[in-house]
């Protein structure tokens, strides 16, 4: 049922990897999840700390759980922490990372599925998932 | 032990959405809880996020749990986050969300149940539960 | 991104209860899973005890974690006991439940979903399934 | 500490995927980790079903917590089932699946990772992943 294939997916974390280097960015994991939140495709660079690729996956799998890229989940995290505490234990055992870098992918109006990227800024974190994103053709939404 | 029929519970589920429906909100998930913390009807519109229907069970196992209104539950959360956010480990794997939306169904005095609405604002989700309970001929008890 | 509609899910579960009620069936509760393993449509019907709905919630939710309808994953538990007894910590809190019951929904050759029916005898509850699957329109795995 | 590179574990990934199409093998999820059991590269083809991606895990991180390839870890299981239920509640989240399909990756005496492939028969999955630690210059242990 999943629209995301492997060969977009790996487009978004080839790309996502190749403007964190010519970034100098921090060693970075990436993921991409289907829009039944699977994981589709998963790189996480030499370097990254023991829990790098959870994180990452956190962020995915919140803007996936709640249709909402991380960035707005941030936002609703500091307007209403406990809701955001709360839920974090409900979207199943990825959980909820609520910083920016998890950015939903839209194929038009249709959800594919969700990157989350994690290593260095959050804000920059998030330019190499909607890097990714677009060069696989589809739109990305931060929640910005 | 349970006295909230299927029939009931159905009548305040189709009641929700009808009224979401008529507000024009965004797509919700709408659960119904007996008085025993089981499930007696979900209904999840087309378009709803991943993990909508856990949050709306959420907010309704909260509130049957404490015998609170999910909206009184997010007024104690701000005086007592910590207190809430034990709990929410102590009530079953549905958890608790501290927001409006969870709202407890009463026979007069009776507990019958409770609803929990996801998917709009917290203020219309309880909107919807209400109005669900109300046309099964029960009391609503929001917390307010 | 589902494409199993509400309206659909609906038809699947009023069909098996009725189907369940021409037989003289125990009380049943059915539950309706899209292809992303959300939760569409729940019913319990009055008598059902504490934790039907969710062994019905397992029977489907392995079956779609696994591609396989929920008879073949009883055969493979007999053959394999460890494993699935192992499987069943990881696809999620719904958990796998290795019995006739959990039939996987399927449009053509592509997978929409999965419907859980638990209260009767497993083959009885697995013709309720059938039968609200084909009312729908789609066709039914049961893994046999 | 880790000594397995991103670029030799996508190697390993792109070979065993190879390996599956050369055989016309069901959709695999082959998942890899490093020496600390972080995931370092993963991949799911399009077809997987929902949880597939999970089970590939648990068999790779099972045999890093073991140091036991699954095969091993399966003919443990047969003989002393309580103590492989037991532990797979003390490997971590991704748990233990003990079926083959789980091998370790040495470079000479060295512990460098482990692959874990889910998604054919077991023993085709095993097949898959050695053949992707030998395209990377490694050796496989399965536990045969």
């Amino acid at each position: 049922m999943s629209e995301l294939t492997l060969r977009a997916a790996k487009t978004i974390v080839d790309t996502a990897l190749a403007t964190a280097r010519g970034h100098a960015l921090k060693p970075l994991a990436v993921v991409v999840y289907d829009a039944r939140g699977s994981l589709k495709c998963v790189q996480a660079e030499d370097g990254t700390s023991l829990r790098r690729v959870e994180i990452a996956s956190g962020k995915a799998n919140g803007a996936l759980a709640l249709g909402l890229g991380s960035r707005a989940i941030a936002a609703r995290a500091e307007a209403q922490p406990q809701f955001v505490a709360a839920v974090s234990h409900l979207v199943g055992p990825a959980a909820l990372v609520p910083v920016a870098g998890g950015v939903l992918i839209r194929d038009g109006d249709r959800l594919v599925g969700a990157v989350g990227v994690s290593g260095d800024t959050s804000d920059n974190d998030e330019i190499c998932a909607m890097a990714g994103i677009q060069a696989a053709g589809f739109t990305a939404e931060t929640g910005a």
